[in-house]
């Protein structure tokens, strides 16, 4: 069979105060135009199908609208789980009835163990979860981490192979590669307590993966995180955005780019310079301007958005205390809590106390787990 | 054919800090019996689903378990619009699958003209409606008040009427009686601006409405409130609770009465005597005390509770200026206005100023419209 893998539609997202909801829509038509002339067999969205737990009236009609058109109108299975931008519960709403027209929604961890199968393959749907949830569910005080609350529900799973199946997992996490380091133990530790090893994925063909935005955040022959259908922040500036094909007799996977509706350029230079090149980019578009002039330009920020009227950011060179984290692709596997170290010491030019940085740790392990 | 007419389920409301969650699916179970065992062909739901627009994640998860025993388990149609507390688009997520499983939830006025039929009836679903989305519908102006709006969409329905069909409308306004007076400008002024008289709804055969939680609120053969399952308030104590049965052929409507889960009670006494009689009363159930006492009883509404855990309101007989709208059978056909200006009146003594009572006009429209 062939499937399309996409993931982290955050429906309702905004850049700074730009509203993305038209992008997203025009985004939605290149993915499903990509699905039917690949003429796919079903459609995996593997998590954050919504940007927020409440999503505004805006948001919930254009993904009630997207979903509708590529299952009730195409007629394309659909295979999606809950990510941590999502609440289950409110994203849970219709799933028995979506059921009945292949559009498989799971939103808990005992649906997990329930594998939907299409032609010749068993997709489990993992939606995202947090560790106690893991503990309670095999009632195991020993799960310690994201990685152990993995290998037990892995182990659970395999128990429901079919034999002479291809078995995909959806799930929504941080994967971390085991290339780096032999040392497994070490391994983990590429992401924090918060990242699944990809060793301990090995006994499915292919997962399909969202959370991460950057589909190179890992490199791995079957196991992949599609990104985001589009650009979400400055930092995602650079990347190719689009979608996975993955045929599974004979194991293929097809990257297939979509292009930026409206795109996002980091823009470095004087404002004289700025103002005279601002001819050849779109108003449309959004941009993150770094200002080199050393003096100071008197209500600056306005001044350029007469030029560039979507400007998301703009930074200054020459100015003290630059508070800016400067991501590149080897970064983006860094574990959080060290990237905000790193974050912390930028901005005030000295690192965190221990105390801070227990409590950085703490914060983090809420927001990975989508409390509020 | 035969259906059940129930509405105004506001699943997730409170009675002062006392969730009714338990309550409301206690009831709901009784609701589910008397379908079964009136072997009903449809059940009605005409409004008010929940009782915000932005229900917390726990009344999500029961409301949606209550529809899908209903329909997916117990597989009765289901004909259900949206109320004025419920955000239709909120609610509307699904709608599309549900229609497939005959379960036909209408949250958009354009969604109304297009009749379900089961065997010999067709339902008309009309959601709670602002005026203006039905100027906007039928680019007419002229629409003034509600009743206007409910004329121009009757005239509209009526042309979908099948001969030899019984017509049924559903929906979630304020109605007021045409018997009181014969004068059709002055009954609508019963209910304010507010009303749709029940003159205008003649062409229907019945109609089931929502809105008010009593179901005595109008007397008519034909138009009829279910009101709300289970008592929400203290102004609702001594109101009996249940649901319609309808008959289409020959046409017939039984009330079938629920049994309240833990009631509501009124006591008015001494507190010396309201602790003697304690021991008669549930410790679960609802209270509303008047407390007689002319002297000043120090911390008397924690030692009430000791007996009484569950007050949701405490009133004393003998303090200046009670706060208190005495609600009659009469009182709930006035209009919203009226009553505010007693309350007004009643709390400070003196009546609302013309400038008072125009800014209170124009925010009962706006309260009535569901606006926030």
């Amino acid at each position: 069979m062939r499937f399309l893998h996409t993931a982290d539609w955050h429906i309702g997202k905004t850049l700074n105060d730009f509203s993305l909801l038209a992008d997203q829509q025009e985004t939605f038509k290149q993915l499903e135009q990509v699905a039917k002339e690949n003429a796919v067999d079903a459609i995996v969205v593997a998590g954050d199908l919504y940007d927020r737990s409440i999503p505004n009236e805006a948001a919930i009609k254009v993904l009630n609208k997207m979903l509708q058109t590529l299952n009730l109108d195409d007629h394309f299975p659909l295979l999606a789980i809950s990510g941590n931008h999502d609440s289950a519960t409110r994203l849970s709403t219709g799933q028995d009835w979506f059921a009945y027209r292949s559009f498989y929604l799971s939103t808990d961890l005992s649906g997990a163990f329930s594998p939907i199968t299409i032609q010749d393959t068993q997709f489990f749907l993992l939606p995202f979860f947090g560790i106690q949830e893991v503990r309670n569910y095999f009632n195991d005080d020993t799960i310690k981490n994201v990685n152990d609350a993995m290998q037990r529900i892995t182990i659970e799973m395999t128990k429901y192979f079919a034999p002479n199946k291809t078995h995909v997992l959806v799930a929504h996490f941080f994967a971390a590669g085991s290339k780096r380091t032999a040392d497994s133990e070490t391994l983990v530790e590429v992401g924090g307590l918060s990242a699944v090893a990809t060793s301990t994925l090995a006994p499915f063909d292919y997962v399909a993966l969202g959370h991460l935005h950057n589909r190179k955040a890992l490199n791995d022959e079957k196991i992949k995180y599609s990104g985001s259908p589009m650009k979400f922040s400055v930092s995602e500036a650079k990347q190719e955005k689009g979608v996975w094909i993955i045929d599974t007799a004979p194991f293929n996977v097809k990257w297939v780019p979509l292009k930026p509706v409206h795109d996002i350029h980091l823009l470095k230079g004087k404002f004289a310079d700025l103002i005279k090149d601002a001819s050849n980019y779109s108003a449309e578009d959004f941009y993150d301007i770094e200002l080199t002039n050393k003096e100071r330009i008197p209500d600056v920020l306005n001044k350029l958005r007469e030029y560039y009227p979507k400007i998301v950011s703009l930074h200054r060179t020459h100015q003290a205390r630059q508070a800016r984290l400067n991501f590149d692709k080897k970064r983006v596997q860094e574990s959080p809590l060290d990237l905000l170290a790193e974050f912390y010491s930028q901005t005030l030019g000295s690192g965190m106390t221990e105390k801070q940085r227990a409590w950085a740790e703490k914060a983090l392990t809420k927001v990975m787990k989508g409390e509020e």
